[in-house]
């Protein structure tokens, strides 16, 4: 039964190895830890978490894949570029979402986007001696933090909640002027916050890029999810906003595990700015024995890591980016639902008392309903919150685990797919409020 | 036309990028550079280069993987320490044909054995900080070489060729005595050179191994193959010879690529040795806060790298091994079409005057007839040779390239399918004779 009390939860804590700062603890050892305090409390938690989707898989992505197992693509080797549908799949996908012109050649499928996060700095991190630090547009997914340090890279980071608008230049002059910077990696929309830059902005973010030669990794994982503007409609304006526009030194990371709840194939895509792509760099050429850029992220890296992608979930992916680029797999609607769910969610939250901890983005515009929000209480710490919640059986993320600096915790909206759930949240968040109120 | 000129030759190792020597080129260049000497030719190479499964996939495999995506797997993040039903498959299968207790806890999938070998060494090189080369018994596979580079790892290698039997302790001594090594890496059967070490060898390795507490990395992607034996009876000697007998430090690992065709599918096994699994490496515990090498291996490494892998093949693997187990699915015997394939064609090659490079194991008995073999022809170094055989329109690999310091090439004869190809090869063979000798 909940509340649970501290000592349970601390007796938890040090028996899954957390120990006492459940703040610390990963997204894994939460989703661990609720499992363990289901079995103390005899009860279900609640899991605001992780971020598995809630829609069933894209049917469309399975009965393509199943098609062509079925006609024998098993036994052989994929291609490590990717196959050429694919390929073309994506580049299709990209110009009737985004409106930037990227050919095939650039664009490569990865296991997943942690595999491409993780494979492009490990190329970028060996690009120019000098250059062996990643700077983190924080907010961010904590993993990616633990990718430049597996590396044995160093790693930069500042929270962008004081650094909206035109103050974002003056904080990235100061840093990236030091010219150890090698790549920056945001998400857009945000993953925790659910911000979005706006095209200020990124404007500003290409031009430093620009201007001190830094790549721009821009993780768009939940593309389209903006529901402030309608970017369902490939080929038509409102295009999904991207720092592309504004330099060439860029990487786009576009999977299919949210788009089209594909999370359990593996499978996304890196697309490198053509004109990055042809850029020779010494020390690259020298460890690969290639001179282009996108050549030794392909036959070097890719090939080293695990040479290449799951031949049937290419296929998959292709086909679901097809039929979306013909208007036949509409995903953002299909994505809108978490923007219900979270409209919902966010309003539980709100009377209860709780406040949106990035509330609004750089033009002054709230942030849109989503995949995630940030909920804070009243001061409370990061670490107080998520573990007062913990014993109040809701399980969520603390925001200074994501590299924020605010006090709060990240909700995950995706499992909420109930009108009892919701009440039962509901429930639990007005006994959290009675305790702390006494 | 066959033979193509010198110039012909020379022309598109320039196009392909490669320089002027042929011998230092990829799998990858050579298989690019093949098809683009087809073109030139106007003629269809006969492809003993690239290690591609000749047989179709195994059937149960993709109907499992069909009917688990109809299930609806797709959407759900795969348990990145793999699911219940792989790890317990795949420890039934290591105790049934290599005799060995591995609890499914300390089995894992990964992206084909090379992420597995790529995840590993991440992990190795980050042990003890003197630590930092991996040692490659060679010959070998040569991206496993580039592994550990692109890691910035040291590497040390030596040629088996001169240490075999009771030579390998001493030579094994000389170089583990330093304390900088923290893994040596094998691959058994070898590829290229198809040699098994023998019980003796294995047992010098793993003493080694002991003493100066290095781990061993044995790379089974041909698992059963050394026909001199008959291993493919489920649960009954003899069983696949291994380290593990004579050592704790071991990791093995297992690939669907070969032994089920399943490469396409890019899925494999890492067995790590349980008591290794459960050491403490101080230095790992700083990076990744967990206690146990298999935990800093799975929700460390693999969770970085790419968060597991694609659903529906854990169930295909767990599948066919689980058949391969109950005795239901005979992949030796499967496999044996390449020992007939490479009998014939190793008849080919010796009756033009070539000579089996590799030829004996350490105790003397001629290596076994299986996915690769090695020829070497009158003293001709690597790079000669296999330019020579290119310009006849027979595509090889340099032994040069694999680590060897013996001259002569690799011959795959998985895609050699039919008797029209073996005539072929015949007289492609004569015609290179012919010149060579005028």
């Amino acid at each position: 039964m909940f509340p649970l009390s501290d000592e349970q939860l601390l007796d938890a804590l040090q028996r899954m190895g957390i120990g006492d700062d459940i703040s610390r603890a990963t997204i894994r050892q939460i989703v661990a830890l609720s499992g363990e305090l289901e079995d103390v409390a005899q009860e279900p938690y609640i899991h605001l978490e992780l971020g598995n989707p809630g829609l069933p898989a894209c049917e469309l992505g399975v009965a393509e894949e199943c098609r062509k197992l079925a006609e024998g693509i098993a036994n052989q080797y994929p291609n490590i570029a990717g196959i050429p549908r694919l390929k073309e799949a994506g580049s299709r996908f990209v110009k009737a979402f985004i409106d930037v012109d990227i050919p095939g050649r650039f664009i490569v499928p990865t296991v997943g986007s942690m595999q491409g996060t993780f494979t492009m700095m490990l190329l970028l991190g060996a690009r120019e001696k000098r250059r062996d630090t990643v700077l983190y547009l924080h907010p961010g997914f904590s993993p990616q933090l633990l990718q430049s340090k597996v590396l044995g890279l160093k790693s930069e980071m500042f929270d962008i909640y004081n650094y909206r608008g035109k103050a974002l230049e003056a904080k990235l002059e100061e840093i990236l002027s030091k010219g150890n910077v090698t790549a920056m990696l945001y998400s857009n929309p945000n993953n925790p916050a659910w911000t979005n830059f706006t095209e200020e902005e990124l404007e500003i973010i290409g031009r430093m890029a620009n201007r001190h030669d830094v790549i721009v990794m821009e993780d768009m994982a939940y593309i389209g999810m903006d529901f402030r503007s309608d970017l369902s409609r490939p080929g038509e304006a409102p295009f999904v906003p991207t720092v592309a526009r504004y330099t060439d030194n860029y990487v786009i990371f576009i999977s299919g595990s949210k788009i089209f709840s594909y999370a359990g194939q593996r499978i996304a895509l890196v697309c490198v700015g053509p004109r990055l792509g042809m850029r020779n760099f010494e020390a690259l050429n020298e460890l690969y024995h290639m001179p282009t850029f996108i050549d030794c992220f392909i036959y070097g890296v890719l090939y080293c890591v695990s040479s290449g992608t799951a031949h049937s979930a290419q296929y998959a992916l292709a086909a679901m980016m097809e039929a979306a680029v013909e208007g036949k797999l509409d995903f953002v609607d299909m994505c809108r639902e978490y923007g219900r769910r979270a409209a919902e969610t966010k309003k539980v939250f709100t009377d209860n008392g709780f406040n949106i901890v990035y509330e609004c983005d750089g033009d002054g515009r709230p942030v849109s309903d989503g995949f995630f929000f940030t909920a804070g209480y009243k001061g409370l710490s990061s670490a107080e919150l998520q573990g007062r919640l913990m014993r109040h059986g809701v399980a969520t993320i603390a925001l200074s685990s994501t590299g924020s600096e605010q006090d709060g915790v990240r909700v995950c909206v995706s499992l909420l797919d109930s009108p009892d759930k919701l009440a039962e949240l509901d429930r639990r968040l007005k006994k959290f409020v009675t305790e702390i109120e006494k």
